[in-house]
């Protein structure tokens, strides 16, 4: 797979940077809100860049892993969560309304018959295979997945939107996104292995067996992100991996949510490591596996809320704090515009 | 002084938790979202609390300390800022913008003529005295820019008002504030010493020495806010502590910036520990007591942004986070609304 990724415009990271050293505050004093505006300006070449429009794509697909007893819950929740997205009715929908963001749900995978039309079809497969058994997708199929979430990436990006999320929805996801973490990162999955929606604590160890057995069959090689996804990975794990590349590819900010978008990341990053550049993180997420992901990748989320809901509900909220960023370089002006003279 | 502020509403505090307990998600996997509702609820004594006008009120007063050589800037720049917050171009303006607050600038004592209309002229003195060498106000004075925040905070809420921020400007107060929270918090004033709006290093070590000669030349009683304030505080840290009582008289929740917020937050607790309640932090500020007073008042912030401007920027950003608070109880239903069992 090969995406062609730009670096940043360093000449206007330059023209940014003197320009906020110059902001009427003590120099530095905005701390990441300084560099989240260089970094836009950066991917975006512009010195005075504006959110437009926001959007979060919502991939939704299962896994057949939950076959081993690694969730509380059943299948069917990911159908029920996918078609009360449309319903605006789950956490992902009231942050982005918050922040004015579309929530786009995307079946990359659901393993059940889908007949909501908001949902848009772009079902790969019928979930995943269980993994522990046997290979989770085919070669062929996770390319297709990744392709899915360039398209909707571009998709939204022809309708105006320049700030994307990355969210998701599948029950059992943990799971294949602590494999990924676990082969990426070189860890035992015991230390990546985490609680994910509830799970009793006396089962996390054996969902960590589940993982260590099933990446010792599997034998994924680590240094081909699409060999880990068809081995181990998630239908819509390599769809979010796709919506990172597209957005990089068409120099559009992308932000990521918690453990399952920072999965998804490390897969991104493998297939081309410049995807890095476009990326803002967003929420430290609960789950076990994803300090080790972002300390990995150098993605610090600067938002400490606890949450480990996912489905996009910590980028919805990250979204308020880059436009933010934006109307600090808008809004305020130099000591120079000012007629102030700094001695 | 007396204030009186009522518990928060355990009843409602019961349904609200019950409710958050019930949304279509993992119980818990909100997290800090779920408390900050919760809050909301204790405070309002509604379970379905929304927020409708948002003020930042920045308190801008001067600091007779900065004689002692523990600021870069002079005192001009104090009168200087306030009126660029009326011109709407400093940096508590331009987030105040995005999450749609107004801010509401106060002379509590500034050390000028102020001629903008725009500036509520609620001057008490012309700057704190200098500390060093004698008390920065009278006991009367410091009640006096208490009762000021008092009065602010109120005719907010009187316009309809009901999430406040604190904001302050004003050269030289991370001095009386480190003093404040080494008197408090019962630490060498080494240790909450920082750099404020980068102050060289070298200069930190000679602004905690003055702070530690005041405080044993002034002696204030640690148990006596009034008389902290009045021996080593500052205009604006009192008028902040009286927006914080006044909100929590008023069953308003009002959301505290960084280290200046901080020690006004002491003092307000001092008066009153039941205004912890309804005080919300927001981001961690980067200057060295932040993080010692706010772990002595049990308020662990939640943004972490590297921020140390003051104004009330975090305050603002942090409006974002309560809004979607309240939009996740708004706008999410429970398991049960949504027809699906949970076994």
């Amino acid at each position: 797979m090969d995406i062609v990724i730009d670096k940043l415009n360093q000449r206007m990271i330059q023209k940014a940077r003197a320009r906020v050293n110059q902001l009427i505050k003590p120099k530095g004093s905005l701390g990441y809100l300084e560099d989240l505006y260089i970094q836009l300006a950066g991917i975006t070449g512009e010195l005075y860049p504006k959110i437009n429009k926001k959007s979060i794509i919502v991939m939704a697909a299962d896994h057949g892993i939950v076959a081993e007893g690694v969730t509380t819950s059943t299948q069917e929740i990911t159908l029920f969560q996918a078609e009360n997205m449309t319903k605006k009715i789950t956490g992902v929908c009231a942050l982005a309304k918050q922040v004015k963001a579309e929530v786009i749900v995307v079946d990359i995978g659901i393993n059940n018959s889908v007949k909501n039309k908001s949902i848009i079809n772009r079902k790969v497969k019928m979930g995943t295979n269980n993994f522990y058994k046997e290979d989770a997708m085919t070669r062929e199929e996770a390319i297709k997945a990744l392709d899915v979430g360039i398209e909707m990436a571009e998709k939204e990006i022809k309708k105006g939107v320049n700030l994307i999320g990355t969210g998701e929805m599948g029950i059992g996801n943990t799971t294949p996104s602590a494999a990924i973490v676990s082969i990426i990162c070189k860890k035992n999955p015991i230390e990546v292995t985490g609680i994910g929606a509830n799970l009793p604590e006396d089962k996390v160890a054996h969902k960590a067996k589940i993982i260590k057995e099933a990446i010792k069959r599997r034998k994924p090689d680590p240094e081909d992100a699409i060999d880990i996804l068809s081995k181990v990975g998630g239908l819509e794990i390599a769809g979010m991996a796709g919506i990172m590349l597209g957005c990089a590819k068409n120099h559009v900010p992308v932000v990521i949510d918690g453990f399952i978008s920072m999965a998804a990341a490390l897969i991104a990053y493998k297939i081309n490591p410049l995807v890095l550049d476009y990326i803002i993180p967003s929420h430290a997420s609960e789950e076990k596996g994803a300090k080790i992901a972002s300390e990995y990748l150098g993605l610090e989320p600067p938002l400490k809320l606890g949450l480990r809901l996912g489905e996009g509900t910590g980028a919805a909220l990250m979204f308020n704090i880059i436009e933010a960023a934006t109307y600090m370089n808008l809004d305020m002006i130099t000591f120079d515009e000012a007629g102030f003279r700094v001695k």
